[in-house]
């Protein structure tokens, strides 16, 4: 059946923007962002505004009428570029560094176009089925083994929060029908993790009901690994008081200073008292993608789920962060609920990825990383991060070699975790910690300030730590060169011992 | 300090896609996508494969080395188009139809390239400043009270969960700090929601642990909407037996029939027994931006909370759901939690949006949002939302003149819930109910198969109904009169009485 009116009868006024409108102005962007990498070392990584600058600049309500492209674009320009911390500059080493890629871009671009929502298979076998094959190429890249499936979410924090309801509902407590208030035959449920492990445990915790009690911490070693007899006599003692252990989170890649637990050993005590253990691998997961960094996820081929993230340290835009479970039954058990609305013909044929967590709608986040996969190919997405290694070990020699500066803890992967530490004669250490703390926080911010490089700091054994981190694709020798050149810079600036 | 080895020390086999690679895959891409707009009215609404069919085109193991961008699109072209089901498409119906824009498009490409977290301020001022001016500019759009303000999630489910999570901490039981296992001192969690209620509302409560029996579903009158008397029966009820009522979930726009809950009366006795009132105007919310269905809001002005998705009916895509809430101040008590190394000096005067949810890590979707209503105007959106209003009821009025199909439900807005009813002589009510749901899927079936329109089915009254909505951009009256006559075509293929 063919109908011509369709295409003709568009208003003027309706719409969306005119076909050549959208070739212009998309051509002036792929250019404005080409622009933006080939000049972004010019550009401060910190926003150098003040809160409330650019909403000062804002019209405090919205335009009744339209306006052109040109104007929006002048003011991303004008407003919005000054605004930003750039997380794609290659000085960028907080938190953790991460890293948008061309292909990633390209990914993001096409999936807005077609603006899927998988919620079903057929509303997108597409990215239903491109997920399943895409997840289970990077399985194999990271040397999982074939027991586990992946789902992707948008976080890490809503991967664990998944995994840690999976484990709720193995329990068997009947907790997804009849919840947990109101209710005399729960025993109270325990999670453990490191004190080192990451707050999106706690918050995963805390959203699902279980409370911050429920959440014992376990003390960690010098090298901030979980300790593991610590682990057994804490299970040990939950279960004679009454409590109900169901789950241990092991952490490979811990966010203040990349440590990794020994997975191997907890798994055994996870085995013995029945526990489901999860492995938040969000930032380290990605460097098994190396051959020789495969180790990093020694044990986890026992683990009951693990989390890591792709929009981490695999190039690929946030978000993207994918779940392996090997219980994926339990998963779609805690949270699939059909309603008639959505069935369809072949539900009990096809994966759906809405069975499997609290989001219904799910953005085609597979289509961008399948794209990264290809283009860089394994070998690719290896080199770099091995590169990004190597920089960060590069850097700790400098650090290891230099009187004034002091490396303060393992950096296993592309992590360094360091501060300065000039000495002054007759301190007491309590005076000098103190004076530590403050240098290295003094460092920081003058730093940061410069915009010339940005990086975040921690807390280990209660001293002030800063943090230089990794993992943008463009980050060079030379720009790890010359963070060094200005802590050196920063430190001549503020500690002046004759002064004093 | 100025340091000229940067830029130039890259090696070649590391680093991102070279400058003139990206401009020239980049400009490709865009016209690639201009060309799909071009043309989608040619491509099958629903993705014409069977499952399976894309996985057994896809390599089972990753690519070693890298391969071309060519090769990475032309597969695009091959594989990935005709697996997609194209939400794009004028001719989708099913579901909510919604829709992607140019200047969304825009927006997710440049928050690509940008790869902002927005997790605190200093991390993305731009996008935290943003996000609070544009949802300002929303809520004034679609009327609501200045006390209520506004924070993006991902989805309506993630956005409903929150906000339930907050009316969880309102109940001053601890259960952010004790959770709820192992207690005796709380009673059972009660919330309330109509029949007709999104099944995000049961996930989200499932999640929080509060278990499905939690949720006590209210009936609905005869046009689907919270029956207010046996609300506030319910309510008593459960006191009595000991029961703690804690919120109440009112529906503006329900997903099967986008019945409108009388809010004015239900905000009385959310007042009446101190609950939240949360509002589910996911779908809806968007209609109030046109004046004269601003209506569709009467009595949010007192309500707790209230979600609307930019993402359905805004032009927007996927993903963008709105939270507003008028006690910012207990989500944040729900979720805020501020570990050593994201402590800021500025953190105690700014906004940082990972205070107020599970996910710590955002993405910078304000920008898009942004970018849509300056393009448009709020007029320019108001005039789309008012054709989309104008189509769904002249697609109900030819309904209502034929003899052979009848509306099911009222149809306030876009979307229209109808079958085929012809009648046979003697027949029993049981046997036609019978023949009609048969009918009535065939068609939808029937007509999806096709390729050239697709619809969705619900079941009201325990009748198989067909619904047709309307929301996107390029959707015309021609494409609203194909999708009758091809309806009425499948009825004559699949109901001859004469044959029978």
């Amino acid at each position: 059946m063919s109908n011509p009116e369709i295409g003709a009868k568009r208003l003027p006024s309706l719409g969306d923007m005119p076909a050549d409108e959208f070739r212009r102005h998309g051509h002036e962007l792929i250019d404005w962002i080409a622009d933006y990498f080939e000049h972004i070392d010019d550009l401060p990584v910190l926003a150098q505004i003040q809160p409330g600058d650019l909403k000062a600049q804002l019209p405090t309500s919205p335009p009744q009428t339209g306006e052109s492209m040109d104007a929006i674009i002048a003011d991303i320009d004008r407003l919005i570029v000054p605004a930003l911390t750039h997380w794609s500059h290659p000085s960028f080493f907080a938190y953790f560094a991460t890293s948008t890629s061309a292909p990633g871009i390209f990914g993001e671009l096409l999936s807005a176009a077609f603006d899927a929502k998988s919620m079903l298979w057929r509303t997108s076998p597409a990215s239903t089925e491109l997920e399943e094959v895409v997840l289970d190429w990077l399985r194999q890249m990271i040397g999982l083994d074939a027991g586990m499936s992946g789902i992707i979410y948008d976080t890490a924090s809503v991967s664990s929060m998944h995994a840690i309801a999976a484990a709720r509902e193995r329990v068997e407590m009947r907790i997804r029908e009849e919840g947990m208030s109101g209710r005399r035959d729960l025993p109270l449920l325990r999670v453990y993790a490191s004190e080192q492990a990451h707050s999106s445990i706690d918050k995963g915790i805390i959203t699902l009901g279980l409370g911050q009690r429920a959440l014992r911490k376990i003390p960690t070693d010098k090298d901030f690994r979980m300790h593991v007899k610590a682990l057994a006599a804490a299970i040990e003692e939950d279960k004679r008081a009454g409590f109900l252990p169901f789950c241990i989170v092991a952490t490979v890649g811990t966010t203040s200073t990349s440590s990794i637990d020994p997975v191997p050993e907890i798994i055994l005590i996870s085995e013995e008292h029945a526990l489901w253990l999860h492995v938040d691998a969000a930032y380290a997961g990605s460097a098994a993608v190396v051959p020789e960094l495969r180790h990093v996820l020694d044990g986890c081929h026992r683990a009951d789920s693990l989390v890591m993230n792709p929009h981490k340290w695999l190039f690929t835009p946030f978000d993207l962060s994918v779940l392996y479970c090997r219980h994926m039954d339990l998963l779609r058990r805690a949270f699939s609920l059909v309603p008639e609305y959505l069935r369809t013909p072949e539900q009990d044929k096809v994966r759906s990825g809405s069975d499997y967590g609290v989001q219904l709608g799910r953005r085609f986040r597979a289509l961008k990383l399948w794209m990264i996969i290809r283009y860089f190919g394994h070998e690719g997405l290896a080199a770099r991060i091995r590169e990004h290694v190597r920089l960060a070990k590069l850097f700790a020699s400098w650090v290891e070699e230099s009187r004034d500066w002091a490396v303060m803890a393992p950096a296993p992967l592309a992590l360094v975790c360091f501060r300065a530490c000039p000495q002054l004669k007759n301190e007491s250490e309590e005076a000098s910690e103190k004076r530590l703390d403050a240098l290295n926080e003094a460092i920081m911010h003058g730093l940061n300030a410069t915009g010339k490089a940005l990086l975040s700091h921690t807390k280990l054994n209660d001293k002030i730590v800063l943090r230089l981190s990794i993992g943008n694709i463009r980050t060079t020798e030379a720009h790890v060169r010359q963070v060094w050149d200005l802590l050196n810079e920063q430190l001549r600036y503020l500690h002046r011992p004759s002064e004093k």
